[in-house]
């Protein structure tokens, strides 16, 4: 029956049938931990150790307790929790969505970004991406029968965008951007002026564009986060993908939303039963608690801060590796090119630091060279440090046997 | 931006620039609890009223409580859970399932129907639809750019298969089958013969089958429940969506899980977190909870039972208006065609009975002349006789009004 999949599709595997390594898919928890194997590579905080905020507990066991929730909950979600969400894209985005047009809640970003994407992609539209970036963003255009531009972002110019690279790609049948913003995996947090220079040309050339703004919060050393959406010209040709299972820490629960203008909205609403589904209902209710109090958030980002000078103190300075001061969140893209590639160290490490992180090459062809750690992973940052430093001597080593004595 | 979308995307209207009726929706709870109307047009077994199984309730609060739920699950779902699944799937639908090769948890069963159809359909392909059934079945085809190809089913035949209807309608783009069985709307158990011939049909034609058993129990009157996928030859060809919404009550946790041959199921491994990404990590808890002890499950079949003769006495014999008698579920199938469209009764129900049902139309062209009545809405029986009562009695008065005195 294979045979009768799409072209697409029919080149997905999922590690039935041979050695995968990606390890979203095919990583079974407990056999890891049995073997002594830390997981750097699941871009979920704390992972896997609890870390539920205690007002969240409180309200989901309230509403469990009470035994409504059951039920359905509306298929765009949770009034209460959309106008919530109104508030903070107000406070923090810069954007006035109303919360009866404008919002809608989804099972997480995933099923919600492929969402965003499907009403506008027909076969052979061209969807402008920037390499490297999320995997989700590669796949979904290939499900949909459209071809994917990866644009290069350059570690010189700090993975910044650089608007020539998309104008030299621009054809008759480019439709849409999707852009990552903090960018996942580089964690870049794109400047006022390199969105402005994409919103002038998404104007220009009537394109869509999509942001998953997944990783926004928190961002370091005093950038601004600037929400796409937000600028002129731009609430009308821009769906923007947010998240609570980054920055809020909420992963598990499965509770994201997209924002668009009304028209856009007005068929995500009409045919959302079909693609995504309703979303869990005391999730929501969860939800709604985390951002009535979202306090708890400041000592996540202290803690992602320690750890971002973790990695750069612990992996910096090693011959043949180079780490990008990470300017958001808790991942760290590290240059490991003179070393091998993102596959071979991937299992390098797996083998000589009992360490999981994700090899570059998932994220784009830029990637070949570099590794993704999730240094937000584990509760306590000793054992992280440990695994660290465990990375730290497993590269050491390598670069010794080498002969590499510089980056 | 919306001339940009694909032409199936383009007409689909969430109600925020028209008038839209299809209760799924549109509907806000608060207002029409406000205003004293009854929805029983929800598939969500007692909504809205408490109707948790306290155990499922023990095992979430303790999850949750625990403090690790907020991480992500692997995104093919809970091992223990897969492994429950299977041993149900054995029991109870006759499936030697793997766990680890066969099963795959989705955030409910509607993103779930669309994954699993979604590899398949190419622009063109045609699938053949019962008609009349579930709506997502049709919306997930035009989605996809495929062709919906109605088959009617026959109040005269009970809304059995009749194979020639399938047979006039094969074509060389004839590629899948959607079938939902039991059926939604007509509460159609599809008998051991009109299975028996669907299979020999698809075996035949080599065609897809997709089955969505979302209603898979209870069944009634001692009918048997025929899983498609356990008759010869039918496994390799035949993807069965399952859920825990209906039959086991929980559908606000949004759990489901697809069940396919492990070459297809490779793909939908490989894709899953792009299209669905992963379910709720203690919803999944809760489910492990149910199947254990799925004993309160019999009290739930034991009330579906008694709304359904409820409706029977209620609404039969009413001039102008048949009840064909639910052969599964929680839901009825009425004939009004005499009476009005299904449209103008749903309209009249809401104004002068103050219940909202479904118009028989959202579920194909065949269901013009009918309402669906979702008689498991509600826990308290005696509130909902008396919304039963209510309809009956707009009815009659309608018929009175009409001169109508018999069917």
């Amino acid at each position: 029956m294979k045979t009768k999949m799409t072209e697409a599709f029919r080149k997905y595997e999922g590690g039935l049938f041979s050695e995968v390594t990606k390890a979203d898919v095919s990583v079974s928890i407990s056999s890891l931990e049995k073997e002594g194997i830390d997981l750097l590579a699941w871009a979920d905080p704390f992972y896997p150790d609890p870390s539920t905020p205690p007002h969240v507990i409180e309200a989901m066991v309230k509403a469990i307790k009470e035994g409504g929730a059951n039920h359905y909950t509306h298929p765009i979600g949770n009034e209460e929790l959309r106008i919530r969400i109104s508030k903070k894209l107000k406070e923090y985005n810069n954007i006035d969505a109303n919360p009866h047009r404008n919002i809608m809640i989804t099972p997480g970003s995933d099923s919600g970004l492929y969402f965003a994407m499907l009403p506008f992609i027909s076969s052979g539209d061209e969807v402008m991406i920037p390499d490297p970036s999320y995997p989700n963003n590669f796949q979904n255009v290939e499900i949909m029968g459209g071809k994917v531009v990866p644009v290069p972002l350059k570690e010189e110019y700090h993975y910044q965008i650089n608007i020539n690279d998309f104008e030299d790609r621009l054809t008759s049948r480019t439709k849409m951007i999707v852009l990552t913003n903090p960018n996942n995996p580089t964690t870049t947090v794109f400047t006022r002026r390199s969105l402005e220079a994409l919103a002038q040309f998404a104007i220009e050339n009537d394109l869509i564009v999509i942001v998953d703004q997944a990783f926004e919060f928190p961002v370091f050393d005093g950038r601004e986060m600037v929400t796409l959406a937000s600028l002129e010209g731009m609430w009308e040709r821009t769906v923007t993908v947010f998240s609570t299972s980054k920055g809020m820490g909420l992963s598990g629960f499965r509770v994201a939303y997209i924002v668009a203008e009304d028209h856009i909205m007005d068929t995500y609403y009409g045919s959302a039963v079909s693609v995504v589904g309703a979303t869990n209902t005391f999730s929501q209710i969860g939800a709604i608690a985390a951002f009535d109090n979202d306090e708890y958030t400041k000592e996540m980002e202290a803690s992602f801060l320690r750890r971002r000078d973790m990695v750069c103190k612990i992996l910096g300075g090693i011959p043949g590796v180079h780490v990008e001061k990470p300017e958001s969140g808790f991942l760290s893209w590290v240059n490991i090119s003179k070393l091998g590639s993102g596959e071979f160290i991937t299992d390098y490490l797996k083998r000589n630091a009992k360490v999981i992180v994700n090899s570059g090459g998932h994220y784009g062809e830029q990637g070949k060279g570099y590794i993704r750690i999730v240094q937000g992973a584990l509760a306590d940052e000793e054992r992280l440090e440990n695994a660290l430093r465990r990375i730290g001597n497993a590269l050491i080593e390598l670069a010794d046997n080498k002969g590499i004595t510089n980056f």
